[in-house]
């Protein structure tokens, strides 16, 4: 499918507050995508397994549905809802679509229910966009194989740094360069942690601090302890370098025992302490790591503060190239699925 | 043309120190290319007013072109090679090409000799690929639209920031959304300059050791006056926002009257100097303007030490996207060029 005045099949599934997002984006910029590409779009279904599900051959009404989501947190007062959880493998056997976009919450050790959707879609044809690293962690070389046998394709750049353009860069402009390590802050809650510690707080305060903004979860663990960043880690040596390790691969250290003597003594040694996470390739295959780094001020990594996310991509043609965005968001996340059915269906600037 | 085992027909225009690292890489990345997206490519001619012109359907052997420059700084020895200047118009009457890569050095005045040298290879079917400011500063749109007219592409990327990817940037990854300001360092020298006097050095220490680094040249005024920006404010001004705004409607001041004392009280308010060069869509039209600002520390750009380029995206959905990388180079500019061609022939990763 190219960008020409086609339309677009899609398929939501997922309709927490990133789904919406989703939904909300693609009824706000239908006029600017069609203008500026030619883009249109069908929304053929939302689904989720709590809120309901819509299905339409002929196409939904996002802007109706992104209001009634906004407004009730639920599609029940849809006309038409199916109340009842609905797999879907069974929509899709309803329905025809060329692009299913997975915004389910994810789970780290199962993969479900991404890894589940994504397959289902591939499966069924249909190109498979996810925000979720629970499936592309757990499989992507599985996921790239049924994508390739489906002549469909796999999206996944809002699973690290949701939509600032991680992946794409590399998928893009950087496409005639090997790259042999990405290295960066992937966790924006930590990182804010950290930038609190530099300013005077300590590790239980910042906490606090961050939990009370809804950076961090009432749980902190995922975050903290580094397990976020590592499972980007996998996403990362998975696609950069065509290699998969496992979480547990991942020499993982979390910020819980960072002190603000050591802040204080990189200080005085002209660098910051930053939770890096790195993907490596060396001879001896990949190498995973999330661990606190000094970083030297020069670095521009060692000015990335708040929740922000900043990836460093080494290559050999431009040496290191730096990318810094949000890392976390709701309309954040849904541009990186928005682009990338734009990129799949050929759609680029001018 | 897409990526599949086509073959780009390639021909070079300007044989100094960019025009070899082309011709280099090419030679270089040839499996490499093959291999990741079934890439072909024949180097059909390479030309410049000095050094000599070698031209063959069947394809030059790049391998020994780029050998034979690097040794003798010309082409002269070369078996074949026509010593007399030839303008480009005459070797496309010869042999027909896909793309012409113009590496040739800017005039900002005239545009010459790239102007001339685009206007060419568009108006013989042929792709042009710049990394000169020279033509696309002066007349973007008409090139644009001579590009259209023979359904070829126009691409600049190495104009600015050289390779690093700034324009392929908002083209694929930020295609879908609306960009409102682009802001940034893109003047290496001047960045030299002003970090080594935050570390202590008046400025004309800090020039004089710029230029013996070679950073420099020995008249410093395109840079330190900020002319090489403010034509890469028009160049940006143009590409983002399809406004064409002179060099001389940039708001425009250099380095040479920022002063030790500015830069300490920069620093006492927790700040940095920094040569910002912005485009701006206002109600008023783009704004172009480059000048020495105090820069707060939590800005990305507050940390770009010494040559390093960063421009800061600022967008709908994701905010400020910042990217940073080197913006010079022989390698880096050759990079922009060949991602310029892979991506007009459509090669992508995976």
């Amino acid at each position: 499918m190219d960008c020409n005045d086609k339309c677009a099949r899609i398929g939501v599934v997922g309709c927490g507050v990133v789904g919406c997002g989703v939904i909300s984006m693609l009824a706000d910029k239908r006029d600017f995508l069609r203008e500026r590409f030619g883009f249109n779009y069908k929304l053929c279904f939302v689904s989720d397994f709590v809120r309901g599900t819509l299905i339409s051959d002929d196409g939904l009404d996002a802007a109706a549905i992104a209001h009634t989501l906004e407004r009730d947190r639920s599609l029940h007062a849809m006309p038409g809802v199916i109340k009842e959880p609905m797999e879907l493998d069974r929509i899709l056997e309803t329905v025809k679509v060329d692009f299913v976009c997975d915004m389910t919450p994810t789970n780290y050790e199962t993969g479900a229910p991404s890894l589940g959707i994504l397959r289902s879609a591939l499966s069924h044809g249909a190109s498979a966009v996810t925000c979720s690293k629970g499936g592309v962690s757990k499989d992507m070389a599985g996921l790239k194989e049924l994508a390739a046998k489906h002549g469909v394709a796999l999206r996944f750049e809002s699973s690290v740094m949701s939509g600032t353009p991680l992946i794409n860069m590399a998928r893009g402009p950087l496409a005639g360069c090997e790259i042999t390590r990405v290295r960066g802050i992937v966790n924006g809650t930590t990182n804010y942690i950290l930038t609190q510690m530099e300013a005077g707080m300590d590790y239980a305060a910042a906490l606090a601090e961050a939990q009370r903004l809804g950076y961090a979860e009432t749980d902190p663990t995922g975050d903290v302890e580094g397990f976020d960043s590592a499972v980007k880690v996998v996403i990362m040596a998975g696609e950069f370098f065509g290699r998969h390790i496992t979480i547990g691969e991942v020499d993982r250290t979390g910020i819980t025992k960072v002190t603000p003597a050591q802040i204080e003594a990189a200080r005085e040694n002209g660098r910051r302490i930053k939770l890096i996470a790195s993907a490596e390739m060396t001879p001896q295959g990949v190498k995973g790591s999330v661990k606190p780094t000094e970083v030297e001020m020069t670095d521009p990594l060692a000015g990335i503060s708040g929740v922000t996310n900043a990836v460093t991509i080494t290559t050999d043609d431009l040496g290191d190239i730096t990318i810094v965005g949000p890392g976390a968001g709701a309309r954040e996340t849904a541009h990186g699925i928005v682009t990338n059915i734009l990129e799949v269906c050929g759609c680029s600037g001018n």
